[in-house]
Order: C-alpha cells, then structure tokens, then sequence
C-alpha cells in the first residue's frame, strides 16, 4: 500500500505529455507518440497505467484486418484495454475511489439507460463502446475512464488486476450453469481457454479436458490443471466417451473460435449439456443443427464481456481464494517492445503478455 | 365417460386381427393391411386407437426420404405416432391406470437408467426407441405401449388428446424461460408454430408475432391468436423492431426448420434473448456465431420431445384452462384415407390432420 | 398526449407554494399544509402529482404505530409514496426524460454503489430510502425525485400508473418463478393480493385461489378472476387438496402478514411447491419448521420491492397486454380527504383510493 | 475388485439366518437378534452388509422419543439406514447391478408415480416410505431392497459409500444455487454439516465460516477446511459481517435444528442471500418474518433427502475428485456395539461411527 499511496504524488500536473501506442492511421503498424495526459470530465477518473496486457483485439488493430477496420477507432487513436493502474486524479462527482487505490478496468462503456442495461444485461448494452476500441486505449503512461467502470483491486499485483478482464470472460463463460462435480472441455488453449481451466478446477469440475493443436499451450493446459490436454487432431471425441462412462461431458467452453473445435464439442457433449461459446469465429460456421444442437437437447450460451458486476465479484473472489492465472503470463515487457509483443500472440509462441507502460523499453 | 366405460367391452378376443397402416418395405409407399391385434406384454397395456393425427415424420416415412431410410423401422412395419385411445387390456403388471381409460402416448419409449434418464432428462435418453419410428406404431385400430409412457387424459376428446403430443413441443419450446410480458417471435406457422402462438399468449406474452410464407398459415396464425403474422419475405427485422421500441424480440420459437427463418430470428432477438430451436433441418446452416450469437450474448436452446412429465402436466393444464387448439386440425380422415392425408400435409395445404381408425373409409 | 403536454406549462415559477400533505410532528394526525415547491437538484426532476394512491404503510405512519416512529422522517416532513405525474422541470444533467412525460416513482432511493446495487438487486439496497417514508413524499402537488427512479409510462392513465408501484409488488411475488400452468393461493386480499390474483390469471396460472376473511374483498378476489374464493375460517387446506387432484398448490403468495394465512399456506402447498412471503408480519409467528418446510422441501421467498427494472418492465408489460387492475380501486379523493381516505383504508372497507392532488377538496 | 467378485460367494443358502439391530416393541431400547435372512422379491436385490453407518435418527429410534412413535414401524422391526454393501442376489426383473457389486442405499423408497415422483422431485414423494423407519433396515448383515434404490460405488470403500446418504443431505443443501466464490456460514457441526464445510470447500466457495457450541465439532470443522470456526455464544454475526466487508454471508447452510443458530444465520446472511434448512428442529421456532425474511428478499429452502439421482451423480464425484469425509469418522464398532455407538452419538463427543455388521463384537 505504501507504493500506491505514494503513487497519488504522481498526479501530473496540467500539460504534461505521456508516451502512448497510437494507431495513427487507418494502415496497418502502430506508432509509440508522445501526447497529452488527458483530463477526467465529471464523474471520470485519471489512471496511471501499471500493466496493460495484450489481447488478440489489439493484434487485430495493429494488423488493420477487416474487423479492425469496421469497428476500430476512427484513427488516430491510442489503443489497448486490458489495464490496472492507480487512480491518480478525479473529475467532478467522481467520489468512490480514493486516490491511490488499484483499479481494474471494466472496458465496455455502456449507456445504463437502454433495455439490456435495466435488466441486468449491461454487458450488451446496445451502445456498448469498448475502451481502446471505440474510445482511447490503456496502452498508455495514463488513461480517462469512467470512475463506474473502475472495479478496486487492492488486493491484488497490477498484472494479475489487469487480467481480470480476459479472466472474467472465462468466469463468465464457465459459470452461466454450475460447475462443481461436472465433466468439461475447454477447446482453444489461449490465455482465456488456460485460464478457464483453472477456473473449472477451481469451482470442483469432477475432470477438465482440454484440447488445441499447439503443443506449447497444450503443456500449459497441464499446468494450469487440465486432466488431460489433447492434441485436437487426434480422435477426441472417442477418448472423452471413454473418459466419462460414455457419456460425454457435461460441459463446453469454446474458446477457440474454431469450426473445427466447435464440432468437436458438440460431438463430445452429453445430451442435455451445455455449451458456452466465447472464441471469435472469424469465418461462418456451417453446423449441422438438427443433430448437433437439437436432437441433444443442449444449451449454447453466447458469451462476451463480464456481467455487471456479479462476474467481478466471483473473479476477484476466485482469485483471493487462490486460483493462479500466473503460469498464463509468459512475457513482461515495456510498452516500447509492443512490435514485439504483437508478434508473438500472432505466432501462437506466448501466453499472455503484459506491457508494462511505466517502464522504458 | 359413458361411451369411454363401453369401450372396455370393446377388448378384442386373442387371434383377432386389425386393420393398420404399414410401411411394407424400404421404398416409398404405405399399405392398409390387416395385421394380428398385439398382445400387452410385461408392463404393457393395449390401447384402443380412437384418434391418431399426422406429424410431418410420417409423411418423411411414407414418401421414404434419407432420414427414415436411416431411421426408420426395419420394414415392415407400421407407423404414426401422435395418438389417443382407450386402455382395453393390460398386461402382467400394469396396474396403474384403470381399464377405459382415455390416455395419450408420449411417444419416446425411453431406458430409463442412462445418465440423461437418471438425471430428469429422460427426453434426450441415450437409447430412447419412438414409437411408429423404431417400434410398431399407432396407425392402427390397436396399439400396445408401456404403461409408463401412457398419459390420462380423460377430460378431453380423443383428437385434442392426441394432439398433447406435438402441442408438449411447443410448450417445451415456450417455457425453457419465462413467457409472461415477454416479446416472442414464432417462426414457421407449420401445426406446432401454430399452437405455440396459442401456448404463448395463454401464458400471458407481451406480443406474439408469426411468420411464414404461406398465406394459409398466416391466416390460421391469425385466428391462433398472433398480434401480427408477417410473410417472411418482407423485412420483418425492421418491423418488428419498430414494433418492440427498438430491442427486438424476447423471445424467438424457430419452428420450420428453415435457415433463412433463423437468420430472420437471430436478427430480430434482442441482446441477451433465447432462442428455441425446434423445427428440423433437413440440411446444414451457417451461421454468422460472432455476430449472430456470441456477440449479443443469446441462449440457444435446442428442444426435441417434452420433459417427462413436467410437459405433460403443463401441456394438460393449458388446456385445461382454456387453451384452444382446435382451428389448427383442418382435417378428420378415416386411415384408409392416409393417402389424402400425407399429400396434403406435403402440399403445406393443411393445419393438423388427424385420422380415425376406428372408421371406415 | 395534448393534455400532458399541455402540463408543461404548469412549472410553477420559483418561490411558488403548494398543497401538501404533512406529517407534522412524532404523534398521531397529519395536516395539510402550504409549503415552498421543491426545487430538482442534480439528476433530479420536478414532477406534478397527479395521482397518489394510499398504501397501508401511509395509514402506519399518520396512526403513528411502533414501525412509523422507528422508521419515519424526522418530522415535519410530506409522506406518501404511490404516485404518477408529469416531469415539469429538470434538474441539471436530468436528461433521459423529456419535460410533460407522464411517469410513475420507483420509491426506493437506492445508492446504486452497495454490494446488492452491483449484483442485480438494487431492491434490497443496504443504504436503501423510500420515498414518503425517509425522504419527503407525494402526497403533494408537486414532488422532486431522481430522474433515475422515475419509470415512463405514457400509455397509461395516471391512476394505473401510480398503482404500478404495488402492482410492481405482486408481479415481484407472482414472478419469482415459472407461473403459466400452476395451481395458486393468494392469502390475502388487500390490494395487492388482488393485483396479484390479476396477474397470475394473466399469466396462465392453471387455477387461483384466494382467501380472505373479510366478505368484501373476496367478492373482488372473485371479481379480479380468483376461480375460488374462501373464508380463510373454513377448511381450506381439504378444500384446496380436493380442488388439486390431492396434491395441493404449486405457488403461495402470502399476502396477508397473518401467521394463521401463512400456515394455511404452508398446509396446502404442495411438496417442493414455492411460498412468496409479502405480507408484513407485525408480530413474530411460529412456525414448526421440520413439518412446514423442511420434510415438504418448499422452497420461501422474501419479498421486498420491486427488481429494477425487469419488474416493472413486466408490469408495465402486462397492463399493456389488458391486466385490468381497475376494480381495485374503490376511491377517488382529492387529497384534502386524506382523513376520510386513511379510515376507509383502516376499516377495511376499501380496495385502492386514489388521492388527486391537483383538485380541490 | 477381487474381494467383491468373492463376495458373491457369500450368497446366503435359503433358511440362513443373520444377525440384526431390532427394535423389539415400542419402548425404549434394541436387541440384537438372529433373524431369517429376507429374500428378494421382483425387482429386489439381496445385499450383504459391508458398513452401516449410525444417524441421529437411528438414535431417536432407540430412545423412543415421541418423533419415533409416530413415525417408526411398528415394532418389531430391523432398523438403519445408511449403509453399502455387496448385491448377492437378485429378484426377478433385477438385472440392472451386476452381482458382487458395492453399492450405497438411498433410503427414500418412493412410489413414482405421484405429482412429485413425475415431477423430478421424487426425494418429497408423497408416499414415500425410508429405510429403517418404515421399511426393514440395515443394522444387519443381509438386507433386502429395491435394485432402483441401489447405488452402485465401486470405486469408493464401503465406509464411505456408506456415508453418501448423509453426504447427499450436504450436497443437496449446498447446491441449491451456485457455491464458487460465494461466502458461506455452515451452523452445526453435527457430521452433515461437517461434511458440508468439506463440500463447500471443494466447490470454491470463497471463505466457509461454521459454528457450533462444542469445541471438539469447532476442531473438526477446522479439519475439514473451514476458514474460520466460531463459538455460536459469541457475537457471531458482528464477526462475520466483518470478515465481508460488512455484507454479510451469501450462503447459510442450517444443520443444527436449533432456532438460536437459524437467527444467527438470518441475521448473518446478506440481503438477497439464500438460506438452506437441513437440521430438524424438534420443537417450533419464532421468527420475526418481516426483519428475518421479507425485508431483506432471502430465499430459503427445505432440504431433505437427496435428489434423484442428480444428487448421487454429484456426490460421488466430488469423492472421486477428491473431497475427503474420512475425518468425519470417529469410530468404527461391531453392531454388537451398537449401545455404545449409540451413546457416543447422543453425548456430541462422536463424529461419524459407522457400524460393521460383518464383524463379531
């Protein structure tokens, strides 16, 4: 706590600049820039930013792929969203946290006012803008944030508080139905799919199987708990049958965004199981519904983002209780090395990595 | 109950035959023969057929397409499932429902021990065996079923009875969620479409809309009770969303099995709505997951038979309590008319038909 | 629309008086007063009262019962809850709602920062206070309130709207769970039992039954659409069993406060049935806990409030779909005819009353 | 398996008799006594003894206490309940279990085919008869039972498959809503609710409290993982209130029958939390309903019994994950011992005895 405190001193006086990763144009590439620390409107927030971890999002800015292109920005625009970091300064009305403390943050901006945010569902806001996507990123010394979107971290180290984000999709993803005492898959080893396997085991899932085709995460699914990591090319389905009396799991989270994976699960789930879908498939996906989906009985949840705030509460709490995401973290390093964070989430040769934006490359 | 007491008397002498409708071989076509009456075995009853309605399957079995050249039978045998009669004899063991008797059958003939059937799942049994698919079937003056699969239904005509049968479809589909002052869309105005409009607005739904492309079914969708029946060919996303204050529908019943239907119904749903998926593809359909389902954070729910006997017991109770799905039986045919049954039935020129075996052609 | 538009005009210029009704000091009475109009700070607006319907907690406090001097002001201070009325001015960043909308209160002022605000039940708020009770009232001409508790509702008349506060009651009741296809007993039938009578038969409750002890209001339970209305004083529990196949009913709402009412209740619940308890019990009641819940496996619901905001979409929602709660309402006065209004209340002898404060007395 | 494959062997020759734990006539006390080994009717399998563990209930049997008047019976008759032993042979129709199979009684011997047998609630039949109270029991070295009530637990020793009966009570209270991450207070530590710490552990439950006035129950609740065991004289609530950041509790899990304990936990537990009653209470409890219940929105739920069988499915995995009841058990006696055993048990200095009817005193 003594750090964070002395953190408040840090409060920037009015004019300074701060380094930051701009996508400056609507191209491919990124741009470390020297710019003006932002000022907190009313009921906003000042934070300065002590760890901001990559997502496969940003890779997907930075490479300006078709995705990137419809729903980015417009340019030029600092980007990045998984962050924590200490509250520095205050706008007006904005009265909840104290400065000093560490915060976390929720990246979806909503409006609290339409359909979806008054019944619990704010996570869909119909209006939703995403931190680093619609509005200015973390990849930055400092960030402006609604103090509503600040979730307290205090508890916890800057980097493990930045990865309540991606966590909490896989809290999210894992916890639309119970777990204790169930069989379940977990298809894609990224750091979502790695880290809800600890979650699974965690909870008490009775067996996790985990699946990919890249040996690397497949040797971090067994850290991270798995009972068993299978190379997805290889006959899954049957192995799961034999592993669970015949019936088939009663849980899947797909984090893949793989057609391929997503059979896969279908195949492998007990009728009547249920089946969380949280990878981005980039491309459609032909199902053969009847038998997959209806024939089965089964529940498929779409999933995205974090409920608000049940999904942070259980995150924090799952994490206080012991659940270690650490092993996921593979690379720390300077904003200034992000070239080089980029290129390894592209090549599938990393866990996650956390930029570090206090620090010089 | 007079005439249904009489019908006890009605228990025909053993080595008496029957006439029934026989799927002779593994080709298109079907034949009324007279077949010996069967015998209850163990825990078996022996059910006098007073009404029998067709279900789409039956004409996919008469007309002998891939699915019951899979599925179906071996040949021969006879078929038709959706069926209400009265119980004339019973075998060794069957003691729970009294001689004339009217019931119903619910029609998955289930094991009763696997994980699904232990689990209050017995709808989506791993060996389950459905009458006049896989076991001889109820197109016939007499039938014999497990006293298990029986349901009393005394207090209603043999036609609606045997109706429950679809109708715990569309009550299955309806309530995996919550109906009341909820916005649904049914898609497909096929005989269970139809009455789950009707399920629906009994249970208190805020507006039923329905779509379909034949006008016929618009109309019957209509007089079933849709606040608004729209020819799926307009463009009903945009008018439903004028129709819901811009949100979309709650609630979305996909009951005709049709791709382009389900893209309407994915579009229309609003953030975080559940979908019913009841009506079979006959081929496969590619979706959009990102956008259509994961990122509006929908449930999906695929829905085959009806939970036993939570259904049932509601199914009863609807109409019980009022509800009226008498406009959707266009038709009352003696069997010998079974052809003009299944041609109009393909013809989509008809609700619900049910055929009579106990009348002459 | 022309007249509530028309209301506009009405923002009464600054240092205007109003009629209100007060709670003068720690004692039994009230009084009429004139005193200064509110004026809306930050994210408040002004509303003029059109309706304000009498709730058996304003009789508490103008008695000045045990509950209303723990729980009330201080005095001096207006009461008064149950209101609807036109928005003529708006504090600053009071934005959502424009001026001459019609709406009705959320009457809880909640902090929206407590554990239960953040997890989706702002209704049991720790920091919770209500409106007329802890913060000055509508019994008035004018009120202020935070824009964020003012629920639109333009399609209604005034009256209906106002009582969407306790129709909000029995709808959070009724909806605990699943309704369509249920058996149901409405213990008590103040108001708000009668609402509730409403609302399941809208719903598709299977059969509704109600008891009360008072000749009056079970001729309006039967009104409102109760299948059976009972003495509470006769054998209800063998009548309910005889009306249910011996099986009792699947849903409680206790709306009377009275132990006796409840054990009743917990008699003809049937078992793994579900009990809302919404009824404020004045004095502690004795249950035998083994034989009432435990071996019968119920489960009990604690009712407070409304959820915000699915209840009162779906209250809204269903009055929209032709819930015709108007028989309630037994009494319209204007507001100078409190005392008359809180003994009718008091005698038992009155559904709802509606106060009007615009008109004279 | 080689000593169960053995076990078949021990089929007893038709005339045997065995020893067993009698009730003998209605007044306090049990004998053991040399009885006819039963037989197995249709649908029976014959099951030698291998442990058989010691309830309250099998307490109050002997003592005679007026619950067992009403309830026991009549005399004479076999008592015990919980237990596991070897199937050694197998009525007619009772093909389901292999013989030599190690399989766990549940005790409720239901009639499915009542409302709630049809219902997935068959653990609160309407006519259900319980081992050992209505039915020939278990302190014995053969008993008879129906093959659906056998469990089979071949992968657990008969000790522990012995003491999933009581085990299924804690996961059945446990798992009423969703555990991980959630704060929990267990009162009692009788062996219920020492096994539901253990439950509750495994399932991720953020910090278990328990309390219980017998410090030899506080150690063992320790034991089995309690983060914190507390004196129930103490100001118990002040503390936990203050172990979460002042929310209180989400979960009680009552497992002691006294009303002291159940007014500490609703005081305890946080608004909008859940309540699960599992201890019996032997005499009437008086709540103040309104502060308890209502106002602060609980749910609380009557548990008795274990579901069938999604209980069984998750008991058994949450011992085959790992979850260790064995400290639980204190004592392990020849039946011959049974007044001992009985004794231990009254006198709150015993855990777990489980009784070993193969075995000479």
């Amino acid at each position: 706590m003594t750090t964070q405190a002395a953190a408040v001193l840090d409060a920037p006086p009015l004019g300074t600049t701060m380094r930051a990763l701009v996508k400056g144009s609507a191209a491919p590439g990124a741009q470390i820039r020297e710019v003006p620390v932002p000022q907190p409107g009313p009921g906003e927030i000042l934070v300065k930013v002590l760890a901001a971890s990559v997502c496969g999002t940003d890779v997907h800015i930075e490479r300006w792929d078709p995705w990137a292109q419809e729903n980015f920005g417009p340019p030029p625009m600092i980007f990045g969203h998984e962050m924590a970091g200490i509250v520095v300064a205050r706008g007006p009305g904005a009265t909840r946290i104290p400065l000093g403390e560490l915060i976390a943050a929720e990246t979806h901006w909503v409006d609290w006012t339409c359909y979806q945010c008054r019944t619990g569902r704010a996570h869909i806001c119909q209006n939703n803008r995403t931190l680093g996507v619609k509005v200015p990123g973390a990849f930055a010394q400092y960030v402006v944030m609604p103090e509503v979107n600040a979730w307290v971290s205090d508890r916890l180290t800057p980097e493990i508080a930045a990865l309540q984000e991606p966590l909490g999709n896989a809290v999210h993803a894992a916890f639309v139905e119970e777990v204790a005492g169930q069989t379940a898959l977990v298809t894609g080893c990224g750091p979502i799919g790695l880290m809800s396997i600890g979650v699974l085991k965690i909870a008490g899932a009775r067996s996790v199987f985990a699946t990919d085709i890249n040996p690397e995460r497949l040797a971090m699914a067994t850290q991270m708990g798995a009972n068993l990591a299978l190379d997805a090319r290889d006959d899954v389905v049957a192995r799961l049958k034999a592993e669970t009396d015949g019936n088939g799991v009663d849980i899947v989270l797909e984090m893949s965004g793989s057609a391929a994976a997503l059979h896969q699960g279908l195949a492998a789930v007990t009728n009547g199981g249920r089946v969380s879908l949280m990878g981005t498939h980039a491309v459609p996906a032909t199902l053969d519904l009847s038998q997959e989906v209806i024939f089965k009985g089964i529940r498929i949840y779409g999933i995205t983002g974090r409920r608000l705030w049940d999904t942070w509460y259980r995150t924090t709490a799952l994490l206080e209780e012991g659940l270690d995401i650490s092993p996921v973290i593979t690379h720390r390093l300077p904003l200034g090395d992000y070239a080089k964070a980029f290129d390894l989430v592209a090549s599938g040769h990393a866990g996650k990595i956390v930029l570090l934006p206090q620090e010089e490359a």
